[in-house]
């Protein structure tokens, strides 16, 4: 099933999908180039935004968690992408430690958990799970809603290295973003690979330094195929020292978003673009949807209320926020049965292995779709998204899709270049 | 749409998918190490026969012409797996150059063409057709049944560089089997990769040596998981100096047969299989299905009549047959609306990219069933070959089919030991 655009895709956007079509084969080799210098993150999801005039990434995850609303056609591509991988980091690996999030009753989470171990075993792996929770303290099993089960095992350290009970493995999996923080438990491992390694979590990640790769990134595509790159970029701008309880940085979100709004303003008039401009402010660490605030004035920040207050200054795991990233909003405009619906890419390696939506009956086409509640339906794409067909209209799904997926790997190489910088020990990264 | 098993799979068979299915993390982990060794051909598919008793390759073809018969949602996998390829032998490739076999007008074989060139194409190549039949002397347009065209081009050579007219292409992927001898043209090149190599072809190539490496991978991994080698491997023996026109060569070849016939009974008696053994006499070179026979006696090769010596004497590109392979025939056990049907696994670098029956209606399940003409009917797997179902019976199309690619990725490491054996300049491998 494929979303309807509402808006019939034409203007800018229309003409960026015909752009990407027509340059497949550079777009490829550009990219087969970058992987020659840049290593990719084991995995990673990307939000996207289809605006109608516009189509960029609005979030980057790399401990991505809905493996399991891949459509099951395209599981062999996972597994395929997934022994590439394996092979990279550890090809003599028997054992491999797979570290969930720490919520064991999510059983939507669960299933993911259970998706990515079954494509991980198929490329030859044993795989068993580890928890980070101080209350896995035994083997603990875990039924899931088709009557499988999920084994989780408290960690064992050894030495330098760590497993679970009788399981030493040469690569460890993490598919916990580490809001909490570094563990001690993950520290200084020896001759043990860690995917991602530990500053992609949320605790030293910052999403400001992912949209300035990504800014570069885009600049660098845009040229390669002769774009404007706002059409891929979303505008942002950061604010550290933020203490929404003690109204600290106000000043610094209010002008940000101000000037955010006023270069919005003139990209919309230069494409004759009949919208509402409106920014994003979250927390520039964290994920889960949680702390996201949709503004269209920055006198908005300036007069928060109190529960507001409170909602924007906790994230997960009750990490405070002190640093803010304000981002330009880009409007969906996909619907499914009415409802609003977003493009979630998934990746592994440097590939592409299929994608879902993100879709939210009682949500804006600007307001953020990642919000907990029974409105969540995932839906798996139709079709991959590494067969555009040159002969056929920007609109049809397959080119829709690869569109998705070139932007979802710009995306993916900014996250790469990203980890790269942000990297406590560059020697690694050659 | 999944074949029949005439027989319900039962015995050794059964037996045998159980230990595959138990057994997979070991088979993935084996084949990884195996390929950390030995670099697979870019391409290969492999002619296999489930016997019900027995599963066993008894061809393979180094390049395959019928990857338009390959299901379209099986695609992906191999856009996937052909950027693998391409990254290792060219990574900074631009061009790419398709020269295909002679036959201009094989509608048929032409669609395998276009659909090998849009994979291509979709990694990042720009891909054109250098043809080595010499009737095409200027580009040379094709129409294909849905309306497609397709540019055959005459090769230039320019120094020890082969293209064609204003196209210098670092990779040239033959899809030729060089059956009409090593063409000067391609000989000494400089800096240009020929995938695969020269010695590849049906010119230098024997299934002989290719079976006599498969006999060495089927005991390894026979020993793997604890099975009888037999169970995989097709017995087979080999006579030089054959000349079926002149009865030269007559009495090794009815020793052979003689020979294998009888190894054949004594597996039959071990196994309790009630079938009439039989053999299968073909040249040692050469492919399409040609010269063939399927033997049941010694005293059948004795005395062939003129018109089955005219048939065997002479295969493809009127190559004269002095090799022959004397082959176990592996009868099949698969029907698909009550014609005979044989699966065809197709693989590009290391990887199952999908699979097709070869189904022939007028054919016996002991007979040949690669003959051209009407009945040839091509159908696609059902599931793809790297997903097996371990909790479901071993009848399953995905654990049948994953048994499929196991048995075809032997083959495949096969090919990779032959031409290494083979190769006249084995520094190349390092």
């Amino acid at each position: 099933m494929v979303p309807h655009l509402v808006t019939a895709l034409k203007g800018p956007l229309r003409e960026l999908e015909r752009r990407i079509l027509e340059a497949t084969p550079q777009i490829e080799r550009w990219f087969r180039l970058e992987w020659q210098e840049h290593t990719p993150p084991f995995y990673c999801s990307t939000d996207l935004r289809n605006a109608g005039f516009k189509l960029a990434p609005v979030d980057t995850n790399l401990f991505p968690g809905g493996f399991n609303n891949l459509s099951s056609e395209m599981l062999p591509l996972a597994v395929q992408a997934a022994m590439v991988a394996i092979d990279k980091y550890c090809p003599d690996a028997k054992n491999l430690l797979l570290i969930p999030e720490n919520h064991t009753r999510n059983t939507f989470y669960l299933q993911n958990v259970q998706r990515l171990s079954a494509i991980l075993r198929q490329t030859g792996l044993n795989v068993r799970l580890g928890s980070l929770n101080p209350e896995v303290t035994a083997p603990t099993e875990v039924e899931l809603p088709d009557g499988s089960r999920l084994v989780l095992e408290p960690l064992v350290r050894s030495g330098r290295r760590v497993g679970v009970a009788d399981f030493d493995p040469c690569s460890i999996l993490l598919n916990n973003d580490l809001s909490a923080g570094l563990p001690e438990v993950l520290r200084d491992l020896h001759e043990q690979v860690l995917l991602p390694p530990l500053h992609a979590g949320w605790a030293v990640r910052r999403k400001t330094q992912h949209f300035a790769a990504y800014r570069d990134v885009a600049r660098r595509f845009a040229k390669l195929i002769d774009i404007d790159p706002w059409l891929i970029d979303p505008l942002f701008a950061g604010c550290t020292g933020v203490d929404f309880h003690e109204r600290t940085g106000e000043e610094c979100l209010a002008s940000n978003v101000d000037s955010l709004l006023r270069q919005i303003r003139v990209k919309y008039r230069e494409y004759g673009i009949d919208e509402t401009p409106f920014v994003i402010v979250k927390a520039d660490a964290g994920t889960y949807g949680m702390g996201i605030l949709s503004v269209k004035d920055a006198s908005e920040v300036r007069n928060l209320n109190r529960k507001t207050r409170n909602k924007m200054a906790v994230v997960k795991e009750g990490m405070q926020v002190s640093d803010v990233i304000i981002q330009e909003g880009v409007p969906t405009y996909e619907t499914i049965n009415e409802a609003w619906a977003e493009p979630v890419v998934y990746m592994m390696d440097r590939y592409v292995v299929g994608g879902f939506y993100r879709v939210h009956a009682s949500r804006g086409k600007d307001e953020n779709l990642n919000a907990p509640g029974m409105h969540f339906v995932p839906l798996p794409f139709a079709t991959s998204c590494n067969l555009p067909d040159a002969n056929a209209s920007p609109e049809v799904a397959e080119n829709r899709f690869y569109a998705y997926g070139v932007v979802g790997r710009l995306a993916l190489l900014a996250a790469s270049l990203e980890l790269e910088k942000t990297d406590p020990d560059p020697s690694r990264y050659g």
